[in-house]
C-alpha cells in the first residue's frame, strides 16, 4: 500500500569548503553588534512529500534525487529524516 | 562562565507563499521519472557557533538575528535547535 512519506533534506558545504555567504554573515551579525558569534554556515533546507510503498523505496528515491539534483557531491553533503505523513491527518 | 552553543536555524517560507523554486525542483525530480513526488518547498539552513552566558542569553540573540538578518519575517518563519558545545572536545 502507497504510504505519504515527509522528507526533510539538510544539504551543506563540506567542512573544507570556504563559506563566502556565511562569511558575509557573520561579519554582518558582528556589525549589530554581537562579537561572540564564532562561526556561521549557510546550507540548503529541503521539504519533500512524496508517496512510496515503503521506506526503503522512499529513502532510495530521495538518496538518487539529492545526489543528482539538491547536492553537488563535489562540494557538499546531505542528509534527510524521513517521516510518515498519517493518513488520519487528512479530512475527507 | 562563557558556554559555547551550536545552533542549527531553519528558515522557511510560510505556508501561503508560493515557492517557485520548489515548484521547479519538483519539475525536475518528475523529469527523472518520480512522478510520486508531491511538493517541494526550499528553505535555508544555517548553522552559528556562538559564545553566550547563559541559554536564554544565546536564545535571544538568535531571535534578534533571525528577525533582522536571516529571515525575512514578512514571508518567512524561523525555528532553531540550541546545543551546548561540551569543552571536552576541545583538544589542546
Amino acid at each position: 500500500m502507497t504510504q505519504k512519506y515527509y522528507a526533510q533534506i539538510y544539504v551543506t558545504l563540506r567542512p573544507s569548503v570556504l563559506d563566502p555567504a556565511g562569511v558575509a554573515v557573520r561579519s554582518g551579525v558582528q556589525q549589530m553588534g554581537y562579537d561572540n558569534v564564532e562561526q556561521v554556515r549557510i546550507g540548503k533546507y529541503i521539504e519533500v512529500t512524496l508517496n512510496a510503498n515503503s521506506e526503503d523505496e522512499a529513502k532510495t528515491q530521495l538518496d538518487r534525487i539529492c545526489d543528482l539534483l539538491l547536492a553537488n557531491p563535489v562540494i557538499e553533503t546531505y542528509r534527510f529524516d524521513l517521516t510518515t505523513v498519517s493518513s488520519e491527518v487528512q479530512t475527507s
